[in-house]
């Protein structure tokens, strides 16, 4: 088994006594590195919210710790009393970002968990749900590792990479799904440029992205948004990489709003676009994007947030989805732990042995 | 002649007694509105290179205020003396900022004045040049209501339009290039939907674009650059308009970061992408968009600038352009006070009589 040695990079756990999650406060990088303790339901639903904790797998692993946090304070002690508020709580946690699927998928996982175990005391219910947020945080750490060497394959040395918003370490475990293969790259010697896209309105490409990767000595250059179309115009980039927050049985892809641009940008200019994820963000249920359900956050994000005054005049409206669909026929490959998918996406997706 | 009845559009003048140009300070707009007067030709150069005066046609116009507003202060009664230092104050005025080609070309116009009246006593060259500098400016006022009235014809009531960066008012005489089209459909009756593009990094889509079709009563919506792709994906847009900095013999086009990638995002939804400019931002002397030249500027526009705090660690490189090159094969049409020049441009960008 994978032994957890980076310990910089778990950025969601368990208090040692179990009765907190604690999380670096994304929210507060670059400029302060704190990591916040939660307890209360209230709380812990106000960081997925608030995107103190962000990252599809992240915010899958944040919920089912959250989850079992919560079931240990409940006090109940009658098997239906206590699955009936578990349910509850679940619905709670899961109502607080509606794209991801990951959050769904394993707060589902952690409510099955629990009905299979109706005989058992509630007790032992409750340190089983620790078990399981756990394995489910192990196996994110093993699948972002498979995904990064997958990944890797697809990478030369020298090359120029493009990436959006935040798919490393922090929005996962250790490696992460679309930063793994340019950490793995560096780690093995390779030299790589990477442009990061900034990532509007929140900033994570600039706020995470070049964090991580300047931390790991990897040369990243950060742009705006807006200046990926020139930068592949100048053929500085060889390949794309991004994660995904839910990929639909066809390939359509939700990711950060901006992605399905970039990928456009890509066909245009011949530069193949990767899409990274565990098979978890998967959604057997989609049969295709426009079944996707895109968040829609507050307009001040866009007018004030991070700024020292407000940037747009009173009243004039914002537009603020916080993720777009990309077509399949866009994405050159979706790398998942199994192996490197390619069109057709309905058949490669749901084979594990590629 | 048309008559100058909109006074707060007019953002660049002269003081009542000639000695300092006017203007509106762009760089603090939208929460202050203030006029500041420029006398001394560093603060002149300044104004242009900080962006205080932006958008080429204004700073084509604002030049030639500032060569005259200096030439009149020079106190040389020699021509040959006098025609040298205009000749230093024009090629310190003009390396403000290397883009834009109207900049030069009304520069270039001073000169060839100041030249033809060499048999002239200095104080008249120097009214010359004041008349000069009022006829750029008025030519440019007639020139955006004609390139306002031809883009009109190609908008339909209830439409939605895209726009990025700035050119209005703001950026040039009374209705703008881009923007003219949309004041005029709008003053007109027609019920228009806008969506301007937040235009990263200096914000001039969200600080001056906004502000200026919000302030005009038009129905606008402020979105991230990186929206674009789903705003149109959504079905929302009927046209794309933009300004432009320097058009090449061949059609391309050069403009604000994020224009080409808009363009192909355009090309890609079947929006069509129409630019806007007066022919003086057509470049004889510039046979393809590969011989611009794309000014590069500080870092800390991207990592800084409008924050409350630094947005990314210390040590990352930024790469910032601050214009693109559009492909003549992705725009639809190029609109001029002569008309609307469609494919190919090598020939109807030469023609007055489209």
């Amino acid at each position: 088994m994978l032994e957890i040695t980076h310990n910089n990079a778990i950025n969601v756990r368990l208090s040692e006594d179990g009765s907190a999650v604690i999380i670096l406060d994304q929210t507060l990088l670059p400029g302060q590195r704190e990591f916040i303790h939660l307890r209360q339901a209230g709380e812990l639903h106000e960081a997925i919210a608030s995107l103190r904790v962000r990252g599809a797998p992240a915010i899958g692993i944040f919920a089912a710790f959250a989850l079992y946090v919560i079931a240990r304070d409940l006090g109940l002690d009658n098997f239906e009393d206590f699955r009936s508020a578990v349910r509850k709580y679940s619905a709670m946690l899961n109502s607080s970002r509606p794209t991801a699927v990951n959050l769904s998928t394993q707060l589902q996982r952690m409510e099955s968990l629990v009905d299979s175990l109706s005989a058992e005391p509630i007790s032992r219910i409750i340190e089983a749900m620790r078990l399981e947020a756990e394995a489910i945080q192990l196996e994110d750490i093993h699948m972002c590792r498979a995904i990064s060497e997958h990944g890797l394959s697809l990478i030369g040395d020298g090359f120029g990479i493009m990436t959006h918003c935040n798919a490393g370490p922090l929005a996962t475990s250790l490696y992460g799904t679309a930063l793994g293969p340019i950490l793995l790259a560096h780690e093995s010697g390779m030299s790589l440029q990477v442009y990061c896209c900034e990532t509007r309105p929140l900033l994570q490409g600039a706020r995470l992205t070049s964090y991580e990767l300047h931390n790991a000595g990897v040369d990243v250059t950060l742009i705006c948004d807006n200046m990926a179309s020139i930068v592949m115009s100048e053929g500085k980039i060889g390949a794309i990489f991004v994660g995904c927050d839910r990929v639909a049985r066809n390939g359509d892809t939700a990711n950060k709003i901006g992605t399905s641009g970039l990928a456009i940008l890509a066909r245009h200019y011949g530069v193949p676009f990767y899409v990274c994820c565990p098979s978890s963000t998967i959604d057997p249920n989609c049969p295709t994007g426009a079944d996707i359900e895109i968040e829609l956050r507050d307009p001040m994000e866009i007018k004030e947030m991070y700024f020292e005054r407000t940037v747009a005049p009173d009243g004039v409206k914002c537009y603020n989805p916080a993720f777009d669909v990309t077509d399949n026929s866009l994405i050159t490959a979706i790398i998942t732990e199994h192996g490197i998918c390619r069109a057709p996406y309905t058949q490669s997706l749901s084979r594990k042995d590629i």
